[in-house]
């Protein structure tokens, strides 16, 4: 426990800095901030606060500073690995209310906003100007771009668009100890160390952004969806493959197996064949020449890998109602089961098949249900694990489970995240991906940026004296559980 | 000096490394290595190593670690900021051997190679399999990737494919102490802290890339250019924010001044029209039907912007006729004087105009011709210097002009460097463009990743007690020569 006294004077420090009605301190009010979207993980900060401006982050940092008290920052909490937990004897540093867009300026295509504001919001602010803001998480409605930037958030479009890190030219920064840092610039480059895109997924270990200066895009003139059925998955991945082969790199590339339409259908009514062992769902953008001409080209390939079926949206309305299946599939598979824990991973695209059939064999061998989304095109994985929480042990073999599926990743040469962090959630699974030189490197960085550990100590980065407990954990539960084929 | 006795134990135990032909040791020997692309800027090194493979590189840094002997790694020597300016008490580790490309991966669309492995010689690699490797410098003929990643280089072609940092996916390198990291990773996003993000564009400072992994791309099906003329620079300018602002990413878009026009012509018979004040050159890639909607826009666009004459490349030999001649503007520029020194900074592209009227300004006032070459598209300037070193006096006033643009491009909100780096060149310019705070962190992560300071010491990030120094220097130089209208 933090002792009382630090507790008193932190709030007394934090009464000069911030109205009362913006520092939550009792229990009720603590309550809807003790978790993420990652709710098996829970904890109750010391304080929390929810300062209005960049000038109330940078005192309440420099007082935390001076009282050595944690900070964990959040945005709007829809984080999936955990990595806005709170701290037991931490504040919480709520950054919501930093929600003003500052600057748009359309010549340079870029916009300048505060770090709370809604991803969403920022495309809503320049579609006047014909740009939009390209990355778009599930949780665009509600997730903030500072949390967007803690954890290299991505999204459908990320494969032609990028992630995060590809679509920030500047941040403001407040580091551990108050000094008001920007990094970035303007245009591509700039000089001296990359330090923004080294804060892009640092899960706030490494400074508290405030202001963020984004690259915006034209809207394309032409957008138009595919929705290609198969008979099986292995099918529907060797199409992705073929097309992208071909040369294209469409805007979206999603792939969702029976389990997972059933759901998305049965909650959103979009459309998809309940049938199917896999959809596809393709998006390509651009002018309308282009789109028309790679659209032909798609066609052909889906049909030439077998598609069951094919259907072109044939207007908005239709084109948007796939979209809802897709973006409503976690929710949707949500009312199948208790609870779902949503894993995340990236593979090589070639690896599709092998994983898919690992899963399958842990999904019976753990007598667990799977739901599969990916985001196909570029190898980013979503399995959905179905479980009931209240089954005592089940949150234990989920979380087995999902170990081995991230041990795969790292197996057939991918890695432990695609765009949700490492957060607490795969802090185990890190010595698996990452020698003791390399997770002394993270380290050295944390400690060049925060040498006091004050910023979301204890996530991302495992501490080196348990890489090795965990390594050896993993390969107990492998050897423990043999596969049939494994 | 180096006592004589560290030079015996490094060369002995580099003989026990290394086959003799590959350490070089005379003074004839190590002159070739005495200056990298910035020939004004020269040092002899203690010796140069040429190793064959990784793990003589792995030997090579962990002997100079024992011996605390800097390390200056060198890859083809076509860096233009002194980046790879040997160290006189140091050891010049020269990555050319390194040669080899490692593995082609047509379906995940990636290329392995070490790290001497020219630019140009990957795309040719990876030909067979319609790919290709999208940075392009114009040294890409000679230059290596490893040099591409300690300068984030970048091209004509990076306003639509971006730098090196947005196409490598995964770096091999050997840190200060011997020790062998694996950073990135296969996909967009990888777990841990971005240090592979951070490594590229370090020049040299952080570790030494041994093998890289980069992302390749589908050879477009058409690809087609226009050159355009104006009679004004200005126009010019508008006329690239104009076709911008219709929401099209050219593959390249340069601009250059009738000096440059005229040097290129001179020299390379590219067809270019003498009398213009400026040409765009403008190259459109993708699909047939994308690049014939996109060029008749471009072509409208160009008009309405007042473009006096306009002509699409009738084949592709008169498309490479028009790159031809911007391709070697540098070396054309290079003879109409003794001496010519290429600046590099990036501004936004609103303030084009206002940047190129105070170039004007100045060269009136110094009494040096400027020729102007630009990425036009991402702001990219390159005014190319002409004088007369063997002029007394004349090179330091070169130094002082130039340093007074790269101010200039601070002051419009752009940065000192596009593609160059920082290297020694610009290194009095740092202060101008960060704050002591933001020096300090770049200091604290040097310090992280190398403790000894071994790793290129003394280049890109310049010690805090000379940052105000250099700042009063840039305003006593800008208050002493007042402009007419600065």
């Amino acid at each position: 426990m933090a002792e009382p006294v630090v507790k008193q004077k932190l709030l007394a420090g934090l009464q000069q800095i911030l109205p009362r009605e913006f520092i939550l301190n009792s229990e009720e009010q603590l309550r809807p901030f003790e978790c993420d979207g990652l709710p098996v993980y829970r904890q109750t900060p010391l304080l929390a606060v929810l300062p209005g401006n960049a000038d109330e982050v940078k005192a309440i940092i420099k007082l935390c500073y001076e009282l050595r008290v944690p900070i964990v920052t959040r945005g709007a909490g829809t984080g999936l690995s955990a990595g806005a937990l709170p701290h037991t004897e931490g504040l919480l540093l709520v950054m919501t209310r930093l929600n003003r867009i500052l600057a748009i300026d359309p010549d340079n295509r870029t916009a300048t906003v505060q770090a709370g504001v809604r991803n969403l919001a920022i495309s809503e602010a320049v579609a006047p100007f014909g740009l939009f803001y390209a990355p778009d998480p599930s949780s665009q409605i509600a997730c903030s771009i500072g949390g967007n930037i803690a954890e290299n958030a991505g999204g459908v479009h990320c494969l032609k668009y990028g992630l995060t890190v590809h679509n920030v030219l500047q941040l403001k920064v407040i580091s551990v100890n108050g000094a008001e840092l920007l990094l970035g610039g303007s245009g591509l480059d700039s000089a001296g160390f990359n330090l923004q895109a080294l804060l892009i997924g640092s899960e706030g270990m490494l400074g508290v952004v405030t202001e963020v200066t984004v690259r915006l895009l034209p809207r394309p003139q032409t957008v138009r969806a595919v929705l290609a059925a198969f008979t099986s998955i292995d099918q529907a991945g060797q199409a992705v493959s073929n097309i992208i082969a071909a040369g294209i790199i469409p805007a979206g590339l999603e792939l969702m197996d029976t389990l997972a339409i059933c759901a998305a259908e049965d909650y959103a009514g979009a459309g998809y064949p309940r049938d199917a062992a896999a959809i596809l769902l393709l998006e390509l953008d651009g002018g309308e020449a282009t789109v028309t001409e790679q659209m032909d080209l798609v066609r052909a390939i889906l049909n030439s890998s077998g598609a069951s079926s094919l259907r072109i949206a044939r207007d908005e309305t239709e084109r948007l109602r796939f979209w809802h299946g897709r973006k409503n599939a976690f929710p949707a598979v949500g009312r199948l089961a208790p609870d779902y824990y949503c894993m995340d991973g990236t593979i090589p695209r070639g690896a599709l098949a092998e994983v898919l059939s690992y899963i399958s064999q842990l999904s019976r061998e753990y007598g667990l249900r799977v739901a599969n989304v990916f985001h196909a095109g570029d190898g980013n994985l979503h399995p959905l694990i179905l479980f009931d929480a209240n089954i005592p042990g089940q949150l234990q073999l989920v979380e087995e489970m999902g170990g081995r599926i991230l041990a795969k990743c790292i197996a057939v040469g991918g890695t432990i995240t695609g765009e949700h962090g490492v957060g607490l959630e795969k802090i185990r699974q890190m010595p698996l991906q990452f020698s003791d030189a390399e997770i002394s490197q993270f380290h050295a960085v944390k400690q060049a940026l925060d040498p006091v550990d004050l910023l979301n100590p204890g996530k991302n980065i495992p501490l080196l004296k348990h890489c090795q407990e965990y390594r050896a954990l993993a390969t107990t539960v492998a050897s423990n559980r043999p596969l049939p084929h494994d």
